[in-house]
């Protein structure tokens, strides 16, 4: 039996992992010994009652929270999702927290985990080499969770030899057949309508910009050490990605578009351990189209910066800043690139110095994250005003 | 630097791993050390010369070949590909030897290789388990040529977990738009016409009529241990195969119909080093359809005796003396298939007393498919008359 924790426990993902973990084969073989939640103290008493943790973190509170609760300990304030995480020095850790403080809570599971099931993508965005490096020096699985990550790593299983080339697909996201000219003034509503996936709101405002799909290309980068990334629309989201080898074989990894089944897996692996629905691939044919940059200019960005971490730093950072000031009403759709690119920009001139595109230390990280809000907040103020 | 032995050095499959070792990486990792041929006294002249063979086969001679041919040791007669093999004690052996006799190829190969590339698929359809079980004794590894095969195999790759099912893909043969009421009365030439891949005659009939994939049905059975084996057709042969796992998730094998590729996968695995070119997914639809059982009879007939050996090789050797027979134009199309199942309901009836699914030893196999072979012949006979 192995004890697993789950950082972000009642967003999307974690609410996912917990069905996942109630399922044969897993709830025989995993205990979940912790949690954390951003501010949702009444989700966490809930999850403290169901499954007796041990301890759990809460990084933001209104009520005065005990340092225990029903016999588990509870752990507030910023740093309250690592030390909740030591605290429980679970087996796994799974990483379903959104945004860039998840760089720390992933720092935290590849200290006390043997392994790291990350769902946190800024990690490595972020992160660039510097938590990979960290998760290999202290010998860690860090099995990805994203469901392209999780594709490639499935279809890369049993593989001697890098592949040539991997392919992201996307779906395109809500705002894939508006005309170009109409993407500048989209409605929050208009943008948040996906087609395929039920997501959170930044990473649908993502999905609809190809951010989402920028930040799944540093990922890959980093994950699998590969430069040679193409994006393909799949836009029922069948394939979830392929890899090409030198011999010209290609492996599509297809099925439902379900974040249970990776998240299964992540906990499994090796073994597939979870039973779910089957796709019925008679129904539907499987249709690959090329990306048009002029409709998803942050993804031609991020082409330009991949590799570069302190830039794709900024890059993550700007548009977090971005996207909340677009679901606030405060400006449109169109600035969420223009702010990314103002951010990046800026950040490679005050960095120019540096010519590092490496981080060494996470210091560095946090400290080119906050210079990038900063600016994509001026710049933002300015657009408004 | 490894031996390699080609057995069926002339044929289409033998021909094209001829190419794949001249290309990079395969020309400094192996020497053709011997090869076979039935009759073509006249390309095994050439391959001796060529690559300074050690030793070659060749089963049936009308000129009176020497024992020894510029320096190269010449084997003559029914046991001349096992004797020549044998003599050059490779490596590595590759059987591209078609029919029945490759049975027995395929076993000295095993005896004598470390590794054999196996394209003779009845090694495995008529030997049933008994093939398999010797190489596996003796830990010798068997990987497949067959496209379909060597797909499943490149995508089982580092999985630990059963599949849930196998996908085989088909083409659906040269008659697949026929009407099926037209099938009875096609003529050989509209038969020969594939419309994707370029094959010997007999794979080509096979194709027409799913006896192919029958035979694939039988050999996936024993390779990959699974009953659970579907077919779908996939008209433009991209997709090779696939699997499916209990959690939904099926692995696509995409490529090239070119059969350079399984016969160098066999050859470098667990490596790629073999570089082709790449196929362009964006310009063609992938699409599945369902088997029509009323229009290929054989591969219902298939299903029904899935995993009986010796009824296996009645199926085979029927469908060898038929499709016979169908080429010299004695008998009709659909002739085949009723040959077919006459000769496996006969072995039947007579073997019934046995009730052995298995086969223990290469006696009772070569039994079976000279039995076998009679009764088809018969049959043939009254149908002519």
């Amino acid at each position: 039996m192995k004890s697993i924790f789950i950082a972000g426990i009642s967003g999307s993902i974690g609410q996912q992992a917990l069905e996942v973990l109630k399922k044969e084969w897993f709830k025989d073989n995993f205990k979940i010994v912790g949690g954390s939640v951003y501010k949702s103290w009444d989700k966490l008493k809930e999850a403290i009652n169901k499954y007796s943790l041990k301890s759990v973190g809460i990084v933001e509170s209104n009520e005065n929270i005990s340092k225990t609760f029903n016999g588990c300990r509870v752990f507030t304030g910023v740093d309250a999702v690592e030390r909740s995480m030591e605290f429980c020095n679970p087996d796994y850790s799974l990483i379903a927290t959104s945004g860039f403080s998840g760089v720390q809570n992933t720092l935290k599971a590849i200290d006390v985990s043997q392994r790291v099931c990350l769902a946190n993508k800024e990690s490595i965005v972020c992160g660039g080499n510097y938590v990979l490096d960290y998760a290999a020096k202290l010998k860690r699985e860090i099995i990805p969770i994203d469901s392209e990550h999780s594709a490639i790593f499935q279809l890369l299983m049993g593989e001697t030899s890098t592949p040539e080339k991997i392919i992201l697909t996307a779906s395109g996201g809500s705002l894939r057949d508006y005309p170009v000219e109409a993407l500048e003034n989209v409605s929050v509503d208009e943008v948040l309508n996906h087609p395929v996936w039920s997501m959170g709101k930044r990473i649908t405002v993502d999905s609809a910009s190809m951010v989402n799909k920028s930040l799944e290309l540093f990922e890959a980068y980093y994950l699998f050490k590969i430069k040679n990334i193409d994006v393909a629309i799949n836009r029922n989201s069948r394939i979830h990605s392929m890899v090409q080898f030198s011999d010209g074989v290609i492996k599509m990894h297809y099925g439902l578009a379900d974040m249970k089944i990776p998240i299964a897996f992540s906990i499994s692996y090796p073994e597939r351990n979870f039973v779910f629905d089957k796709p019925d691939f008679f129904s539907e044919n499987i249709h690959f189209e090329k990306v048009d940059f002029d409709r998803y200019p942050s993804l031609k960005l991020a082409y330009s910066i991949l590799g570069d971490a302190p830039l794709q730093n900024a890059f993550n950072a700007a548009d977090e800043i971005a996207v909340d000031s677009f679901l606030k009403g405060s400006i449109k759709f169109a600035d969420i690139y223009r702010t990314i690119y103002k951010t990046v920009n800026e950040i490679q001139k005050q960095f120019l110095f540096s010519k590092s595109l490496k981080f060494h230390n996470i210091d560095d990280i946090l400290k080119v994250d906050k210079i990038s809000r900063n600016i994509a907040k001026k710049y933002i103020m300015e657009v408004i005003e």
